[in-house]
């Protein structure tokens, strides 16, 4: 939860929808990491309203569920959750989090959609009363058919992965100071230059018409917490069996509306040889070889293009010593307790070719 | 749909697990963009298996789905979508992508859930035999009671944003190669100082512990879509009323596992001010001012802490023109049709006091 310290967006806070984005931290973005698998705050499972304690007196939420999942008669019809309020009037379990908010425990759902859906809807305004502020609740795949439950009662989408969907329902009056989703995509691209000026491309399997025949560098995305100074180096090793050195990031690029309206970084990485024998994977390369800067630097879709020609300008000028790139540092915080990869050009010191130094 | 022929995930190919994450892009990352508000697709709407192509005679898809949504005898049981199958043998109505994949028509659902569950069946097993790769099914919040039926038929959570989640289903043998969701958030830091050496500098109202009293540099996450020297200068100007210039983004810091897994980018970047009277903005700021770049310095959480102690020597370095940051560069680029913002030293120029020139 360290990053969590850092924000406002969890605050009691009311702030006009433009604040949506800002996150106070000193050199960190950092959103509150809501860590649902292993929630580490102060349990208030069993905790009941005072009007309803006792319905729930002698009757442990296992028990409860068990006779929720039994002995209820199921028919089709919007009343069902209301009907059911008086067997079922106890407060989902959950965990305070720091901000005010509350992450129910999704280890410990109801079996039954109708006893959660009471139970949601009494979890709810037992917050509201206790004037919380943000509901986290993660549904599981296998939970499935608890999503259109929650959405009927007020919750909304925040973001899904392979195995779950979870969503949140802000309490406050205003707009959601909940911290919003992943933003980007990040790609890495390793330009590879040998000492006979040559640079190691590769002609894509499968490529887009007007790129066929097109030479390139080793591209990709890098993995889920993969480093760019890794997952470049891995992308040229799967791409074409080369091993490299990261030396620096010269570049990067920024675009929107790439994929889902996501937005996209992608890091031009200057990469040294660490070895000459090119084996192709044969998945999604068709050919891959040493070519001369000067041969490659000539493809018309290079040269016609106002980007791809700078990035090259770029990386030729750092050959020559008149470019200064960004290499990586790993450096510990203590503002969030992680150790992190800063890049930065090395100043006062003299064990690169940068002219910067 | 243009980045869409940059990667190779959507290809029919069957790649180990390890190459989930390549994309082939000359200098891109880009994803394919599935558009699905507005699909630019060879639409098969109506298309279905010659084996149900009598039962589906004269009647259209809305015809059947009045039908579906008027005249079904709802019952509970595991049995509603195969009841329903000889009445309901239609093929949702979708999108071909230009991958071998499906998109479904989010516009062109079956109202009924059991009438969706019964086409959802039929059409998988179509496309499965039409020999389609990935699958497409966005699901407005609206449609929330058709998730469980999609999970139960096999389909998995891809992502989602506040209005709808996004669920994809892969009908070749091997591990999926459909693009993955969004794995960053990105953050800035603008770091202004004017000509008395002062640095503009804010107080958290909203702070851990550990924090307050902390006089730190104005940060945040960049809004969607938003670029990251607009998103500097805008969260500078939110928190503190003064206006800057961007000059460079100085340094980079790259952090795992930050927010729901995710990974967090964040941006230190060089602003120059264009005001002085210092506005400060009572919804997250307790208090903000131009504090002498030695007492911020001093500070001990900050001279106590590696990272943050290097990124000043970085922003001093730069004063003294003795380091060289990225600036940015707009710049269009053929292959996706896009402008883009690209970030680097300025090279043969003499317009800025970077000493790499």
């Amino acid at each position: 939860m360290e990053c969590s310290h850092f924000c406002s967006k969890f605050m009691p806070i009311s702030e006009p929808a433009r604040m949506e984005t800002t996150c106070s931290t000193q050199f960190s973005s950092f959103r509150p990491l809501v860590d649902v698998k292993h929630p580490k705050f102060t349990s208030c499972k069993g905790i009941s309203p005072n009007n309803i304690h006792v319905l729930k007196k002698g009757s442990s939420s296992v028990e409860q569920q068990k006779l929720g999942a039994a002995d209820l008669v199921y028919e089709i019809s919007g009343t069902n959750s209301r009907s059911l309020l008086s067997r079922n009037s106890r407060i989902l379990d959950a965990f305070d989090d720091e901000y005010g908010g509350v992450i129910v425990d999704s280890e410990r759902l109801p079996a039954n959609k109708y006893v959660f859906a009471s139970m949601l809807r009494f979890s709810v305004s037992h917050w509201k009363a206790k004037e919380k502020k943000g509901i986290w609740l993660k549904l599981p795949a296998e939970k499935s058919d608890l999503v259109p439950v929650a959405i009927k009662e007020g919750f909304e989408y925040h973001h899904a992965e392979k195995g779950y969907v979870m969503l949140t329902y802000w309490l406050p009056e205003g707009p959601s100071m909940l911290p919003g989703n992943a933003s980007h995509q990040v790609g890495v691209g390793g330009f590879v230059i040998n000492d006979n000026n040559e640079v190691l491309v590769v002609r894509e399997k499968y490529s887009a018409p007007a790129f066929v025949g097109l030479w390139k560098i080793p591209t990709g995305f890098i993995a889920e917490s993969e480093e760019i100074y890794t997952g470049a180096v891995r992308e040229v090793k799967e791409e074409t069996g080369i091993d490299t050195e990261f030396l620096e990031v010269v570049a990067f690029r920024h675009v929107h509306n790439v994929a889902f309206e996501k937005s996209d970084l992608f890091f031009i990485c200057m990469l040294k040889p660490q070895s000459t024998r090119i084996m192709v994977d044969d998945n999604e390369i068709e050919a891959a070889k040493w070519m001369p800067l000067v041969e490659f630097v000539e493809q018309p879709l290079i040269k016609e293009d106002s980007m791809f020609k700078k990035v090259i300008d770029i990386c030729i000028a750092r050959l020559g010593k008149r470019y200064c790139g960004l290499s990586v540092h790993r450096l510990a915080s203590r503002f969030d307790g992680k150790i992190s990869s800063l890049y930065y050009n090395v100043v006062d010191s003299y064990d690169t070719n940068c002219i910067g130094n």
